[in-house]
């Protein structure tokens, strides 16, 4: 008789898989967890179909990010930031079978604009990040939410929306800049449009190239810059959407004598800050300076006269991070455009899927990236 | 001897077929002209491949549009402002081959708004518009043009790119109408984007519809509205789009009842004025009612109660009027990408193409509205 | 012994004097009432200084105002939303001595725009109004508020420092029109000011004539329209702000012969809604006319003649309303560079000041405006 | 008959007082020119009332200012880009007597924003600057001048007024930065205004008062900090416009203790660039690091730490610099209100004056500061 009782405990609280770390310690580990031990987060239930692997989840697993941490009263942090999953009982305005991307940063509760659903803004720093610090990701089987964090992915995007997230990052990005553009009094081109402004994307990993994709979107020059020649993958992208590339492995000089300055540049590197300083030079009156990959090493630095013109040309320097559900919504409506405006690079995107099953090659792509890579993708079935 | 000089004129000017007609007179032509008679407006050569027919096309050809005008010295006007066209030569940036669209209206040259290639602002109103009053259209084999007033046209877009010209307008009226609610401290909703947002679209033909995969693209909720049932195609977009749809034939109590009030309005009718006074009861707090179908008859009148009502609740009129290039190029990144998130109803919105050779055809499109019809397009070949 | 007692209660709940009212019913009386019987909103007690009446004071005082109402539990209303107190004990930030002023209006406290102190664009339409409906006015000797709600008022501006109220209505008004001008692409003249924008103020009374002052320092041109020839005191405002005036007893037609369109027309009168109409054809392209009187009869109209060249013209009519913290402190900022300025029409702001103690005349003030009155002052002293 | 014609010559270009200097060669003079060897720029006649002298004059003269050059085909300068001076005949909308003050900068005629008005925002670089590079200035007896580029001065400013010109260049400054922050969702404090945010000012020099006063204007808290005491003249603008101090000579690290970080910083001190790194630790979430004055020696770095915490908390560093006519304008209403607001402070904005007739003193001043010096005004007579 006691025995039954033990079962209808083990119902109760039913086992699932998860990708779990324990930062700041590097490892990590696909185990089975008890359902009660993961955070959840409102009353829709979603079974996670894929997760996206990014830079930040393998600094987490290489135990080289400072800032994740553990949820409160947890020794174990679920991985994940990046998903994909389906509504599993109709709840909240979604309907079963409906396809839905957490948003991962949530705000503070406090600050106004996290208030208003931008904790990208927090005042207080006191937001948390699912799968990063503070809360439980999204590498498990299942989990509950809240729609205010959920966004709707349509059907046909299923293949390549997991890199709503991420390009929702940039999507802010671009956003803040055009923001900030607007104390120019004119920044547009005499046509109206934004097509004469040009852009210069230092580095040509995926954000490299997702920041491509959106500002030739957006309509404006872009050149692309990596201290090789671009590789074949590059190469189409560049093509198809008729972007300059340049090879500054000697320097910028070359760049500068053949365009003049730029309007935009975008450090996309995550390298050393050194680089910050050699691209100074190259930006044009009124331009902005987005700051977007977190350098690891290194430091920048102006002289006086670098100031001096600074100020006379009313330059920008801006720290970019973080897009939050408008941002991902932009980002699908990008990502769905794509695929007409720039096919070859939109099936690109994808590098490859690897199934949840198949631990040994998901530990691995959780550890190193891979050469040529611009989004793996763990696929749950 | 002088029958070989009567040839070198005829090889100097060349004739070609265009479509023309003689505002403020009823009728329209299909024929053959000089093609020094017809204006052309810069180095670019460019073929015809098709044009779009609209509304303000057969109210000149009907003799109804009382601003159409003929161009300065000529006693005809090619018609035609919706085209797509193949570069014929490499010119000023572009390549043989590729595909552009004219931007039809075209500024005054001395305004400041005009200047910034923003002529929907012009403040002289000395502004032209290509085959509507000021100058020819493109309704004809070729023309000339000049890079600033030519939108690129993706090849995957060939098929319903002609649907920029008119999408650009709506672009420019949501853009407006966006940069309007700007005034309001926060118009945004608790995750940061416009989800919460309901808009009322009253009409459901092509402009209807347009605005409706805008506004839904955009994210806000949206409702259509007309005095019937929904058409089957309407359906259609109804359905793929996620849009709530009202049937207005015993007016709109019953809306106003069941879903409360609304943060923006859309008059796309272009019929009797006195629909908006109809619908101002629905418009909420800090709202916004946009006018762009241009009423053809009656008048809209408030009384003091609800003048007092609009400054209470901070109420914006505003009238909507024209895109420029910026805003063709919007319409193009919709269009892709309604090609993913709304296949269906992409294909709907080419109603059907006629050759310019079915001469009897093109004149009988170009006389009147088809049943169902939201964009004929007309096929050189 | 029970009358010690009754000596303690008096002692606790100290009579002041007030002025009250019961909506919806006319009538207002001067009289004492028990301190526990008022509103109060904080921990600052402040000590009454002045009061400023304005129309709406006279409306409820005449039973007209149908949206005032007693506070939740009350017979009757303190009547009194202009006020100038001096804080009475140190507290929260404030020392003794120091001048402020309430803010009248006080948020819904649910939506977001009041969550962040803008309960002018409130969406719930739940907010409250000091002395006009739901709490409290400020016409009694003395009352607590929060800090929040608080505005210093500079000791130098103690004199008409009471017209920050409602000059705020009219700073959010201007701020709201500059706001939706940004739309325009280029707004502003070729010398990057505003001084090529024409406004036309119809009605010269207190609201026309701050509108006119606040307009004036911003740069634009001006045109005051009343249905005579100006005052004395309105000829002294002309002259010394370069102001133009228009005396509309014969219609408009003759303004726009010798003036041309304006880019701002705003109807300060409060009177018949007809006047709208009059003043439409005046509106020039990418204008604004700006509701700002509550009309108290009539309607206004647009045939669709005047729609479709108001959708041509890209023109907007927007409902203006209430000021909050921000605008009361822009107004000071105004209030005190006028003194300078303007120093004549600064002086004539204040037409007279009526002691409370003179009971019959602050009645007599309380129940009708006077001729030529700007603003009349009740001194407690 | 000969003397008479020398007569006729001597009488079309008379002689005037001016102040000349030849950059890049040090050296000042005063001296008598022949008229027709001055440039002028319009219509308006204006005799010249005061000149204010600033750092870049000093630079000037002693030939440390690099970008510094003559007119187009003159072998000298006329200095001075600060003056208020008297129409002398009616012209083009001034009348005889009208004060009027000469923007200084002036555009390359081709660029947008110069077109309109705001050379502020050059994008060619090939504006001038009147009495510093390409055209002369304004020391001297009179000129002509083109409406476009005249500020009139009311006369009740005529004492102060002549601020105007400094005071611009940081009214520019901060209404950049006001629109550099309308990226931040929600920037203002829960009363919905600017009183929350906290701006520290290094240097107390001119430019640091004036940014004091206006951001005190705005309603912001301020900090002013420099390497000592503050002087007796400081003190006054400290306590009259509630500011804070702090004493840097030990670094910041006790500001940062004991306020918390920043959410406006601006360099205002014209000295070693090193100062910025010392204060970026300073600057908050969302914060923007205004630059202002141009360092003169040194650099600044920030290390990869700092880099992403720029980043991670949405930082921006601007460069600052020249305010066009809209901000002289405001600059004058802020003057205006200052004379109310803070009396004591305004009256000690003009330090000294000095006779044009007194030219060793002239001399002087414009060689070298003096210790305390606001501004020092040269008056013609």
């Amino acid at each position: 008789m006691r025995h039954k009782v033990y079962i209808l405990v083990i119902l109760t609280y039913p086992l699932m898989k998860a990708i779990i770390v324990k930062p700041p310690n590097p490892g990590v580990e696909i185990t089975e967890i008890n359902e009660n031990e993961a955070n959840n987060y409102g009353k829709v239930k979603i079974r996670t179909l894929y997760n996206g692997i990014c830079g930040t989840d393998r600094e987490i697993v290489n135990g080289k990010l400072t800032l994740s941490n553990l949820p409160k009263g947890k020794n174990f942090l679920i991985l994940g930031h990046e998903a994909i999953g389906v509504v599993e009982e109709p709840c909240c305005g979604f309907s079963q079978g409906d396809l839905v991307m957490p948003v991962n940063r949530r705000g503070c509760g406090v600050c106004r604009n996290c208030l208003i659903g931008r904790p990208d803004f927090c005042e207080t720093g006191q937001f948390v990040e699912a799968g990063i610090h503070g809360i439980d990701g999204f590498m498990r089987e299942e989990w509950y939410d809240d729609p205010r964090y959920l966004v709707r992915i349509p059907k046909t995007l299923e293949d390549i929306g997991i890199l709503a997230q991420p390009l929702a990052d940039i999507e802010k990005s671009i956003e803040e800049i055009l923001n900030i553009q607007k104390r120019v009094p004119v920044w547009s081109c005499d046509d109206g449009t934004l097509n004469c402004r040009k852009a210069l994307i230092i580095g040509t990993g995926p954000i490299g190239i997702l920041f491509t994709l959106v500002l030739r979107t957006t309509g404006l020059e872009v050149w692309m810059a990596n201290r090789r020649e671009p590789t074949e993958i590059e190469q189409t992208f560049i093509e198809e959407t008729n972007t300059n590339y340049f090879n500054s492995s000697n320097g910028y000089d070359k760049l500068k004598e053949s365009v003049g300055k730029f309007d935009l540049i975008i450090d996309a590197t995550g390298a050393d800050a050194g680089i910050i300083k050699q691209v100074i030079p190259l930006l044009g009156r009124n331009g902005v300076l987005g700051l977007f990959g977190f350098p690891i090493s290194g430091s920048f630095s102006m002289d006086f006269n670098a100031i001096q013109d600074a100020i006379h040309a009313n330059k920008v320097i801006v720290g970019l991070v973080n897009g939050q559900k408008p941002h991902f919504q932009q980002a699908l409506v990008h990502l769905a455009s794509w695929k007409t405006l720039y096919p070859k690079s939109s099936r690109l995107l994808i590098t490859r899927t690897v199934s949840i099953n198949d631990e040994k090659e998901v530990l691995k792509v959780l550890k190193e990236k891979e050469h040529g890579e611009i989004k793996i993708k763990i696929v749950w079935e």
